[in-house]
């Protein structure tokens, strides 16, 4: 998606900013996979700032990515979770935890950010096409 | 992906089946997404067969699904982690039910079945593309 694709949203992008919450984990791979993502997504050059945190057990955690964002200025931020699906975590625990740092946060840098919360990954048709590599390269593989 | 391209690696996957492995949750999403995954890479008509299962909490089983394929006479499945990214339930908990499963199933059916065992979805530019419709998404429906 091109920068030109958002403008037809018709909404401020280049004040926004988007944090992708990771789930965290114990072992480094997933703390890497979502750095590379956020890398990839801030290579689109769309947002005016592009955050990775985590809900738990590697940092950042979700109240810093969204402290440094608001000492920043940035008024407009969407949080998207890159999980595959909806589940207790972006239903509950993700939820709760947006809901202390925005209390924490915006208690002491101002009530003028603006939040949403995005939907998961979800059903998509490029899901099943990457799915169907992986099974390709663990048969080219063996 | 087509059935040409799947046929360029060699392997004989006209007789061989897909488990795609879900993290299962209490919740109802998790497993719905996992199921039209599942119909998805179906209907692509590349594999004798496609099962869904879950590592935990939903059914079926990952033993549940290999028996059933083992009893078809499928001699070769690839076992497919439709989780982000390595961690403790693709690099731990799943190899240990599948070791368990193999075990199980195998020691009943006969020890001619073949399993490979994919890597998880990582890092893929169409997973970028995804997050930021999901973000465009989240924008427009404010």
């Amino acid at each position: 998606m091109s920068k030109e694709e958002y403008r037809a949203v018709g909404k401020s992008e280049e004040d926004m900013a988007v944090v992708l919450i990771g789930h965290g984990s114990k072992l480094p791979y997933g703390k890497g996979v979502m750095e590379e993502f956020g890398r990839r997504v801030e290579m689109r050059g769309i947002f005016k700032g592009v955050r990775v945190a985590f809900m738990q057990l590697n940092s950042p955690s979700i109240e810093e990515a969204l402290r440094e964002l608001a000492e920043e200025g940035i008024k407009n931020i969407v949080v998207q979770p890159v999980f595959l699906a909806d589940g207790t975590h972006t239903t509950e625990d993700i939820p709760e935890k947006l809901k202390e740092a925005f209390e924490g946060v915006w208690a002491e840098i101002g009530k003028d950010v603006k939040l949403t919360y995005a939907k998961p990954i979800g059903v998509d048709e490029r899901i099943v096409d990457i799915l169907l590599d992986r099974v390709k390269e663990a048969m080219e593989g063996e």
